[in-house]
């Protein structure tokens, strides 16, 4: 988390220089990836931190074992990165609801998919069962950003239900899982003035937000929750089974028994 | 609330009348149920709150439509309190971990029983959308109860997973919930010192609590996670249809038609 | 507080009895005054409190012991209500920032006033030591209101400034003083939308606020703290020496030894 | 702040290799010195922090401008290091309580030094009135270290008491400084089992702490915010006035003129 942390601010200055004396305050964080990764074996430059953020482009977003999903477990198995959206419309106006999670959590007795609980039937091929680590041991990283124009406080208000979409996939909140989640919008641009303004005496006066009343966020709410919960099954989905870090092996989520199941219990068709 | 509230005073006043100098921080809570109740006609006194602490025993809690939970509706069904509890072993003593919850929340669309998501089968006889308060309104009392000694913030950590066993129900957690939840440990019986023995001088000079090691307490989040999902479930199973003030009408879950939907998904025999 | 939540719910009840069905969420504090007061012995019912709210003006407000401020200790002098303003100006325009206190804390050895530490030369005519609560055992209530147009993450900043201006008047947070603060702004009215609008759909598409950029809200943080350090010396100064409950004595402030000392201090002329 | 949370991890993990597939969870803090110092432009390395680790000792710590006090700027003179403490007695046995601030934050105009404002004797000499930054500008980081036995929730009772030392010294809670507060306690060594024995088996079933019962923490929280003004003040005092980036200068406090009018109140001899 150091290096991303470092790197952030070294892109800014390289890339801004005018911000030489400016208080920058990055946004970095990390979870446990141990079992697959040399974690604490300094592979991650403040350099390529830096090239991550200049290599940055618009569009879709890899899932599964990329970027800092790579060595990461998802009820014990292959877990990574998922995304997933809705559409909410809001008085005509479609908005989008994005959730990105780094799903790292989650013991396997636990998992369960569009409902059903799977934990007994795919029990097996479970090597992390023999490591020191607890089951459910990671964390996972969700962030959550919508163009819907919101308050601070509804921002908040989005990353707190993140915790009801990871519910839906069984798990418990283990101890060992120290979550972290993020929300915001992109509405309202430029909405803050920048201290900047503030100090140089030729901002506004006054800044103004726009933003959906409070009565009118329970649609929001649930396509967080929607949106959290298929992302994290899209983690499991999109991963194939890998052996890292002095040989620990992690399988993959079975998809095919797992269509069965589903398939057995009326779910899809 | 407030009523409440008074009442703990007289009652405490009245039994303890050592008290009579005493700073008394009374629990009391409410949601909102003025759909079938009139709730701001000041009905309960008192003396009824009084009445209520003074019948208080020990054993089973009455579930569905009784006392605070009479007026609640759950998913847009007839709500109010349910129970469950789960024994969690640790180190060869068995403790119990209950939760009572008092389920007064929920939009119809949303249920979910035993993972199968039941919002369309249901849809139908649903007067609560004719009302002018949006689905989900209401508000979710949850105490969380365990004979397992724990830390202050270990109970705190029980108190957050009840959101976890809620979301396992199906809601997103509406704005117009304003969920409270509360745990405790009977165990460690008088390891805070009371503020009375440290003011006369009698007391103990230091402390002392023994507690569950941190890395322990999965068994006991997973615990709190299914009873609070299974009284929420008990709540609805409990109930009967009602009518209340102005003649709203909610109406029962239709627990038959409930089962055979879990049945042909294979949920239950 | 029990018994005035009730009261403000029975007030609302009787003057807008087309709430009947809302839920109301009044906000009622207390602090303990079991010293001066019988506290516990039920004197205060809803009649009373909805009488007071019925009696309630515009206007300057009344220091000392009146209303809930009666029985309340401060630095083991008398102590009570005292409020006091600022007038912050921004961008041409003065908004102003008051702070209302409950002054019901502090031990007298820790008390100042204007930077003057008084505990020694204070310490005599003190029979709350002989009393069982320890010194600084209380509670204080501070409201902070200003016509400045603020964020509600704004108004939260406010409220964690009177920490900073009970500070300047000598305390060290006691463990037996539960403080409770709340701030609020008139400006913006009816900016959020009413849950009713949104219930029945008359209401507007977009909420908007208009408020002070974060970058120039210094200037009211110091308000608030200069204005709590003045309201709880107001509440000191405006007393009486007062017996009451079991004949129980507290001395006012000696304001004109008070006085000397900050004159021989060079802080007053 | 990123590469000194690197740097411990890269200390970790040399000198501790058994910790290789360890979680680490370093604490590391900054404020914002890019008056004096060229803060973004990454002159310190991992290498330079984990040399500072290996060259730590126990100790007197030095105070003013040293390590990461060197750039900082407290009341718009040079501020840094400082620390202070305290002997609380309880139940017959002397507790440490000791606070080390990096104070780097206050307006001139609110400094104040026993109690005497001194914002406008000393408002001469304030090179930052030119500059940018709004003054205030910065962020006060404080450690707060005890050997009395304490629960965790007591520590974050501790760390609360910070903001009233600071207040002491006159400032409000600049907007521009983002205060961070830590506190801890050595006593209870070993109280908590870490994960591994979790994991291995070997473990406790059972924890344990002692501590001083609630009741007794008002001396705690007293040393705290006694230290804690002291700790402000000397890390003023400790300074000389320096000239750092781009020939930004920052005078010292002015010690004899503060000791003149110290006794000219009254408040020193």
């Amino acid at each position: 988390m150091g290096v991303a942390h470092a790197s952030i601010v070294r892109w800014t200055a390289r890339h801004h220089p005018q911000t030489a004396e400016a208080w920058l305050l990055p946004v970095a964080a990390e979870t446990w990836d141990g079992y697959l990764n040399d974690i604490n074996g300094g592979h991650v430059t403040e350099e390529i931190g830096v090239r991550a953020l200049e290599a940055a482009t618009s569009g879709p977003i890899e899932e599964g074992s990329v970027g800092g999903g790579t060595g990461m477990n998802c009820y014990e198995f292959k877990g990574g990165s998922g995304t997933s959206s809705r559409i909410v419309e809001h008085d005509g106006t479609p908005y989008t609801v994005g959730v990105f999670v780094q799903a790292n959590f989650g013991a396997r007795h636990e998992l369960a998919i569009a409902g059903v609980r799977l934990g007994d039937e795919l029990a097996d091929d479970n090597p992390l069962e023999e490591y020191f680590a607890p089951s459910g041991t990671g964390s996972v990283i969700a962030i959550v950003g919508t163009d819907a124009p919101l308050l601070p406080n509804q921002c908040k208000a989005l990353a707190r239900r993140v915790t009801l979409g990871l519910a839906r996939t069984g798990t418990s909140g283990s101890h060992f899982s120290g979550d972290l989640f993020l929300a915001f919008s992109t509405a309202n641009p430029g909405a803050f003035s920048p201290g900047s303004q503030t100090l140089f005496g030729g901002g506004r006066a006054y800044d103004e937000l726009r933003f959906v009343p409070w009565g009118h966020m329970d649609p929001v709410f649930e396509a967080v929750v929607q949106a959290t919960e298929e992302a994290v099954v899209n983690a499991l989905v999109a991963n194939e089974s890998m052996t890292g870090y002095r040989d620990h092996r992690t399988p993959a989520l079975p998809r095919e028994r797992v269509a069965e199941i589903l398939k057995a219990r009326g779910v899809i068709d």
